[in-house]
């Protein structure tokens, strides 16, 4: 029985690209970070090493380069949408491409001056092939927490269970979260805003029973509000602030006083979507 | 048209547990980091908050703390097992698990005294359900460089391409790799160490023409050398290292001094595998 | 000649604690990463192992706890303060206590919902001994830029100089400031957000000619607009950003096509402070 | 009362270089992380912008790679010396420089072909001004555990106090030593061998009744076995393992079963040297 080569893809990471416009004085920044990845007919480098068909990574690295100066960058999705056709379309040996961009917010302190916003991460993900394109938004590390409101009970008990039941307790995740655009004609930057203040005002305004009560809210609402998406995917740990035990000193501790713990973390994770849409498990 | 809830998961990450196996005067450690993900009848905690079919986070950590000391670690794949296979047959509502290993090394300094070896981390990931058990081993943070016998040339060029081709250079990488085996009747020890110098006989005896030759490379001679193994997934990152340009000082660079540089990275992804074998995906 | 023990101190470090105040409907929030460091007659224990002069780590992480619940935490200066007072008070053996104190930051969303600022990191380290009691406040991982109004020549040159000269490049840098008060009777919260607010205008406003003159007007902003600031010290790596050569592509690039870089990075160091003030090293 | 500069310092930091020896067949491999600080009389730049006595950090980058080349790179302190040593001398506005260099280790796997050894760091600190030369070797990320012959009792005890006495328990630490060498004129490869293997070695054997003891152990037996070392100075954080408590599951657990907690940690921190020692904190 042979040995064959499987499914293969190769690209440049990490491309940090910042794009300063200054048409005025008052200038405008965005600040990237690009990944490229390409396949197609690459047989020949790996079983050979012939090269023939493979565009340099260094060069994809030029391109991020080149195309934010010549074209600008505007929205990550527009950016990304532009270099991946551009690479399935300037190389026949590449069928398929994908651009998966972080943006980094930077905060106006004045004409020309800027403060990065440390908090949540804007992403994006492109996809190009002869079937077609399709673009996942994103964002991550958008840390949230309710400080009440949150509950958690009635669930299944076996012979390793120990955890009591709770009707008060503090829920907090880190959001990541992915949703795919119905169109890759789109408002970028209004449908970023409209799904992130959905996540986040769904998260705030769910009574919990369960942090899976609250991602399917999450999702929900996405998809009530932004007829643009088809699906959201969410990944949201549990952050468990652990109750301290002050009772050896004398105290009571109703939900005041708390361990934020790093490890280890729930993980719940799961997919809202419009019924009857067509699946596209490519696209993420 | 509706909204519906999607594929979904949940369970308990990182749980870092270290057992002490104490049976005489030389001590035994193993080191885990243990991640479980659970997947069955669980639409009734996102749409309506009923836990009843949640078997918690917290015990499922119970539950590897526990088993580690009733039955052992041993293997990190023979633990995986016997955790996921709990799982799914001790709650009906659970119908999939996974459970992901990191498993850290540490080398013998005398009878109770270890010194932890910083360098690759081994890992396993075990999968149960219904249609069976799949165990893929792998390793991580591998880290690997030839200082020549490595190539670059012949590649495609456009209007972006600046890349000089060159006939040597310091090859580097950290090995991410993964490998399915036929059964999970293994000698997972020997397993494991047998792929992992295969890997590495092939990085380093492999005259280069490109990553991607070399990536196969070392995915073939895993599958030659490791009969249990049907398929080996290698995400190698082109760990760049930059000649410098010492002309400014009166001084050649015959690669001798070079930058390492942190991004962005090359990444070469690859699958090899034994012709006719069955897809399975949901493995990895 | 003999073997001596030196200096010496031990202590908790990073207990991580958070705390709700729920006296009413609309709940606040303080999360705090908490460090002590104790010293004072330790001789014993490292030359006999003899503890009873050791108040245990784990009992200063309780008091942490303790403390937070029953006298509240407030501004982190004064949790701070409340914190080595009590550990030199408490234990006879312990003459020198150091409490560090980083403070995350959390935005409102709703009455008891909270969203994490994930930008700059608010510090405070107290130091309580014999002699006295002294509080530095900083910030951290405070990023900014200016996108012109950046300069850099006219500096030293030698054989292995290559840089150009520039009247005109982005200047950004993660600013790391820690300031000594005058007094432990400081409004802290007021306190903070001026002299933050003065680093900011004066990185934003400082027509720059060397990072180390903005780091001067921003140390000396402080000083100007704060009485109660005795010393303030700066470390701002300098976060280089690299004009990107486009003319193999046809293209200018007038500042407006940056590479990110992360290493390596110029390091700017200094203090600035009220002449004749008294020296207080161990403060910082 | 007027406001002025203080103490001030700049460079490059984490200039990362690797250098190929090839003068054979068998390739030596050196894998440096290079940091320049220079001190001198920096008012002007400060002050007023005038850099003429600033000599750039993107030259003090070029000057390690020249070096690298023109004189190899040989031991880390070496290297350092010979840097610090030339900016002081070729820059008369210069007049204190600090090379600090971690060194990661390759194992060699053939000719030329390496595998990163990812366990402990060395480090050097070399301080050269008109007072004198200093080098202060080191190693950080040196994890050591001893799985019994480690006790904690008799400890201080106050009303936050709940932590159970213990005559065995799990200890383990992440060792960060810097020693200070009395010569410049030193065997820097076996003196490191050397005082790394005097640490491993104290740790090992040292029946355990506080980490402070072990701490003076390791310091004590350096300068007992290397007498061109004069001081070492060690941190060192108590890396918790925590005991599980497995009596819920109706098992015991006689120290096989432990937590290995991230945060908090206990920090042990402590000098030894030799009786009558010049103290030189500067050189550290």
């Amino acid at each position: 029985m042979g040995i064959v080569l499987g499914a293969n893809q190769y690209g440049k990471a990490e491309t940090r690209v910042v794009r300063v416009v200054r048409d005025g004085p008052r200038h405008e920044l965005r600040d990237l970070n690009v990944s490229v990845a390409l396949s197609g007919d690459l047989d020949a480098t790996h079983l050979t090493g012939d090269n023939a068909a493979v565009l340099p990574t260094d060069t994809q690295k030029n391109t991020v380069y080149a195309f934010a100066k010549r074209y600008g960058i505007g929205e990550p999705e527009e950016f990304g949408l532009r270099l991946a056709r551009h690479f399935v379309a300037a190389q026949p040996s590449i069928r398929w491409a994908r651009v998966t961009i972080e943006q980094y917010g930077w905060q106006r302190l004045g004409p020309h001056s800027f403060q990065r916003d440390g908090g949540a991460t804007r992403t994006c993900a492109v996809t190009v092939d002869g079937a077609g394109e399709a673009v996942v938004s994103g964002v991550t590390d958008l840390v949230l927490l309710n400080s009440t409101d949150s509950e958690f009970w009635g669930y299944a008990k076996d012979e390793y269970t120990t955890l009591p039941e709770t009707k008060d307790r503090v829920l907090a995740t880190a959001v990541s979260a992915r949703w795919l655009l119905s169109s890759v004609d789109t408002d970028w930057a209004a449908s970023y805003d409209g799904v992130r203040a959905a996540l986040v005002a769904a998260f705030a305004q769910t009574y919990s029973l369960s942090l899976q009560q609250t991602l399917y809210a999450m999702g929900r609402r996405v998809l009530e509000e932004r007829p643009e998406v088809a699906e959201v995917r969410l990944a949201l740990p549990n952050k468990h602030h652990l109750l301290v035990d002050l009772a050896p000193f004398g105290l009571d501790n109703p939900n005041e006083v708390f361990v934020a713990a790093d490890r280890p973390y729930g993980l719940i994770e799961g997919s809202v979507l419009r019924e009857g849409a067509a699946a596209n498990d490519g696209a993420f």
